[in-house]
């Protein structure tokens, strides 16, 4: 057995506290998409939801309980799709909500945080330039700071995917999890370690993003001075030491994958699925086109978990 | 009260019948949508499976009816969409499935029909034509035919996306359905008029093809001596008699939009909600577009029929 931050019952008891609009979502083969990459593809959808990725099953969870304990205000560091989510889910509680990001962040993600009401706070430097610019904004504030992956309810959110994905009637061999800060991968890796033990659990990160993946290879914190890569949701460079933990216990693999790949993972997902996506979201056909051998002829589940992509960049990418 | 061929209690049983896969599809706001069209648009997504459209919502009625009589065949002519969800729904129950389609159907429909094993058989006309052919495929070989609109189990697997659209916690004032052959039209609009009859039930069809919707305004079959629209999924030109008389009993209006809106309408879903669909499926897109007045701060709910697009027709259409 193995020991994590996580728990089933909370979990399990979770779903009763997020929107339905972002739970149960599409889970469904995609031949043609199979075809291509010669193996069975099932795509779990997790962005036909107002917010457009699946960091809602999460804030719904940190808003609600902020609500309920009489919080008003909440900040957050985010790449783009935490911020969002957090406005959506703080918005109809009457909670004040502060999202700082990275200027370099896709103007989309920056314009539909604004939208949603939040304050939006930028930075000049990179994702972890914004986080540690959101601890002293929430620290003077006196406000509620919510940290990606850290933060359980975060976890316990994304964990909700992985029930859906263990309930399902289908018989997957292995689950593709983007990894970035650890909430999605230890959150889902956890239910189907639990539920699921068979299921391999391998999560994917761009090799020019790799702190984490790395870290979970060597079992200590291993930390990047850069972070160069088109898949800005996972763009960390300091794994939280918590989080390697759990993933430590709940990852079969962590797997790196080139841009080039991704770049051919998006292109994929809209050809043979007829899905735009962000570059993170595309991180699962990475690693199966990077890796035929290991994944054909199995069963892989792979999470589509954001489409909050600049239009430009984006045709741009697939027209490579 | 109305008199159709549709019966509540016969849609309610269907849901049993159809594969969950099928079923309870994303329902949501789309903000930046609705900040672009002056309204609260919500979406009804039907594309997020494997035939990536709403068809076999219907197909999979037909197809169990038929093989729980013994039945192991089945016929039909479709512009592409009703073919790959009777091929899906037809595969994994052993039924033989053929498909009458025109040769100028998008490709993709094409292709993906015959990737489902199901016989594809082309003709040079149009849609009429091919239903023309298959009625003599179905009387030759001795086998079912499918009618979509005219046969029941069509309009009430289209009918179960009404139930969906009631018993959401949106309250909607107008659902706006595209309108081909009418099963999805009258389906919807059924249900909505018997369990939400406040909402406005709007048909939209492409001037380039609006022979429904002549007939529903003028109240006697009109037919048209050709279509020309890229709306490929809604381009008949002979209504049916009996589904024009239940469209007459549950649409509270039929509109038309040009080809322009269509096109705008796409780009629009893509820019503003990130989904790529179909020319049909922007349909209703294009009725908000080209009547302003008519919808503004109004709640609107547009039902997302179909992604199954030529790619390189795509991409030309939203660059225009």
């Amino acid at each position: 057995m193995f020991t994590t931050r996580l728990d089933l019952a909370r979990i399990r008891a979770a779903r009763g506290d997020i929107d339905p609009i972002f739970l149960d979502t599409p889970l469904y083969r995609c031949d043609a998409l199979g075809r291509e990459l010669g193996c069975t593809v099932s795509v779990k959808l997790e962005t036909a939801n107002p917010v457009r990725s699946f960091k809602a099953r999460g804030t719904e969870l940190v808003a609600g309980r902020l609500a309920g304990r009489g919080g008003t205000a909440a900040v957050c560091a985010s790449a783009g799709n935490l911020g969002q989510a957090l406005g959506w889910s703080g918005r109809r509680r009457g909670i004040e909500v502060t999202v700082v990001a990275s200027r370099r962040a896709p103007a989309v993600k920056l314009d539909r945080i604004r939208a949603l009401g939040a304050e939006l706070l930028l930075v000049d430097g990179d994702f972890e330039m914004a986080r540690e610019r959101a601890v002293s904004v929430a620290r003077r504030r006196g406000v509620r700071l919510v940290e990606d992956s850290l933060d359980i309810e975060t976890c316990e959110g994304a964990a909700t995917i992985g029930l859906e994905l263990a309930s399902g009637a289908s018989c997957f061999d292995a689950v593709l999890v983007a990894l970035g800060g650890g909430a999605m991968a230890t959150g889902v890796g956890y239910v189907l370690k639990t539920l699921a033990p068979d299921v391999e659990v391998i999560c994917v990160q761009p090799l020019g993003a790799p702190a984490m993946t790395r870290s979970w290879h060597q079992r200590r914190v291993v930390t990047t001075d850069s972070a160069d890569t088109i898949a800005d949701g996972v763009a960390g460079r300091y794994p939280i030491p918590e989080v390697l933990d759990d993933l430590l216990a709940v990852a079969d693999d962590a797997v790196l994958v080139h841009e080039a790949s991704i770049v051919t993972g998006m292109r994929m997902l809209l050809e043979h699925a007829g899905l735009v996506v962000e570059p993170s979201a595309a991180l699962g056909v990475a690693a199966v086109l990077e890796d035929p051998d290991r994944f054909a002829g199995r069963h892989v589940a792979t999470i589509i978990c954001g489409s909050n992509v600049d239009l430009d960049a984006y045709q741009r990418w697939i027209r490579t």
